[in-house]
């Protein structure tokens, strides 16, 4: 009996769930549509969704067009109840959002920090958060959860962090340390993995399975979906394409190998080449500048990194045969002298097939991706 | 009503196939212990197991132990009843099992082949497989299936064979051309994915959910799953390692770069190499002869090819963060000469946390695992 018991409320659960991504989905819908959609009967479907009105999920809204007969009600998500906050950790920045469950971005907060000392961060993150909090003026038990994107290494299991190379962090557990300030969910991603999630669930990807988010700045790295799924891999670090080493006498890593793809094309290389060739230090602003104004040296270091960016690449469309690849974070600043490269290095390298498969562009979201994703993580457990 | 018969329906075999599979597992298994892993009823159970009976999939074997009480009875599945028939389509060579649904093999063929005209390799496969069905004396109807294993690149939807570069077939319907003299059900999957289910079904891959079969003969290619699955990518052609460009002045690969993996540590480019360094044409095993009595020069060729395996199975480790890599085809021959560089590059040039969790063999099945993933396709039907 308790095993039968067991499945009809996994049974109940997974229907609840389909519904409210039917609706999440298509924004406004009618309970026939959703009866059509999800195989249930009208009956269990209006049941369902009584239980979703009552639980702050949804609501009756606009009545929808109808063939004649009575109008049917449209049920969409409600944004003025269940909320989620995100958190993006960088090196210099901690950015927040507070999202309803419509997706829609309600406050959003970006603030500086100096150093990478890791109280000073855990700090600004629960003062971002409370200060979001507050001004929600929604009570607490509409806090779905607060998502932190981390710019490094998380354990599979543990959710632990191992390690955030350029923030010099090595085993902290985040969502233990913030526990002692906060009593809510947290959830714990790595950053191009948030990126990957704001893509598929709010960007280019939603269509797409098997697709590969790249966020360039300081570092390098990689959130993947395979067969619609985020691909994590046997230890939960799938995606390092930043170590991936392409030049032998390149310059020395933080892994301590010499020319990892990040030491060739992140913006902390491009920075580090550009003071060469200026010989003094250069902003990426500045530099940005200087390849606006058709300055050679400036345009030669882009068209570098972009090289290698196309040959690291190629390998994943031969090897990932994705049907995307969305370049995000900092390279949205200097797209326009990358990207032409990247694409002719891809169909100049990868098989023919592969690269004819693969639309390469920029992240629409700018550096905001991986924080909305953030948002999304504590939403990802009710849909 | 109608959509209500399709759910039990569907329900019904949902639940034939998981019994099977566990009986597939266990080898030896009572209906009590069917019950408890399967969540259903031992009513339900015994039902579902008097079907398969009746249906030729399972006997009632040897009476298992018992704490006392009523010894319960062990169902397996029967060798005698069901089976498959697997090719493998190799330059130079077909190879056919016939393999019963225990996994045994039952009959094998291997026929050398001259050149590489297609109707020669078509009649050669229909020759094959008509003569394995007459050996087993057994009925067409529970031949379940033919499974084609095939070194070329297969379109995810229409099943045609795209490409096969070092048979030098393009556009070539398998599937259809082959039924024109024989009428079962036939599968067509590529080799290095034939290997790679060869592995997770009878191999060293059972308990991997993500790992990496890489096949080198005359080209290399790899198959992948991801999350427990196979990975095919967003158009079937994931895995194509073979055209990771590894060296930007190397030799002139079929597919026009140069420089890609396979020409520079496939079985072909070891004998390129070798006919250079000894100025006259060698065999593999020869090569291997020599590398065997401590040749320098026999011993750089496998040296300098584990070299550039090495480096990508670097890549795939820090993209994929797999937990087993396994190295199969004629690669089992000369393992000896290449394996240990291979692993001492990997763990030099791969990130840390990512090398530590991949273990990288060969396969055990030697040149075998395509021919038995061949076969394995049509059974993967039933379970």
């Amino acid at each position: 009996l308790r095993r039968k018991t067991g499945n009809a409320l996994f049974l109940k659960e997974y229907n609840r769930r389909r519904i409210l991504s039917f609706v999440r989905e298509h924004k406004s819908i009618s309970g026939i549509m959703l009866s059509k959609l999800s195989g249930l009967a009208p009956k269990s479907v209006y049941e369902i969704c009584d239980g979703l009105i009552q639980d702050g999920y949804l609501y009756e809204a606009s009545i929808g067009s109808s063939g004649g007969g009575r109008k049917p009600v449209m049920l969409s998500l409600r944004p003025d109840y269940y909320y989620s906050i995100g958190i993006d950790i960088d090196v210099g920045m901690v950015r927040a959002v507070l999202m309803d469950i419509t997706s829609t971005v309600k406050f959003e907060l970006n603030e500086r920090v100096d150093g990478i000392n890791y109280e000073v961060y855990l700090g600004l993150m629960v003062k971002l958060i409370k200060t979001l909090y507050k001004r929600n003026k929604t009570d607490a038990s509409k806090l779905l959860g607060v998502g932190l994107s981390v710019p490094g290494l998380i354990d599979i299991d543990s959710k632990k962090l191992i390690m955030a190379p350029n923030l010099k962090w090595e085993n902290k557990d985040l969502i233990n340390d913030l526990k002692q300030h906060l009593s809510c969910n947290i959830f714990v991603e790595n950053e191009a993995m948030s990126s990957a999630f704001c893509e598929k669930w709010l960007g280019e990807c939603k269509n797409d399975k098997d697709f590969i988010c790249i966020n360039i700045k300081s570092g390098i790295g990689a959130g993947i979906y395979t067969c619609g799924k985020p691909y994590r891999g046997a230890r939960g670090s799938a995606g390092e394409i930043g170590h991936i080493p392409l030049s032998e006498n390149g310059p020395l890593c933080g892994c301590k190998n010499r020319g990892c793809l990040e030491t060739l094309a992140s913006t902390n290389a491009l920075l580090t080449n550009a003071k060469s060739a200026f010989e003094k230090e250069i902003t990426l602003d500045g530099l940005i500048a200087l390849a606006q104004g058709k300055n050679k040296a400036a345009e030669e270091i882009f068209n570098n990194a972009a090289q290698y960016l196309g040959l690291a690449i190629s390998f994943l469309v031969n090897t990932y045969n994705p049907s995307k690849i969305i370049l995000g974070k900092d390279f949205t600043k200097y797209a326009k002298f990358e990207l032409d490269v990247i694409i002719d290095k891809v169909n100049g390298t990868a098989l023919k097939h592969n690269a004819s498969a693969v639309r390469i562009q920029p992240s629409s979201f700018g550096e905001r991706a991986s924080v909305l994703g953030a948002a999304i993580l504590p939403q990802i457990q009710i849909f």
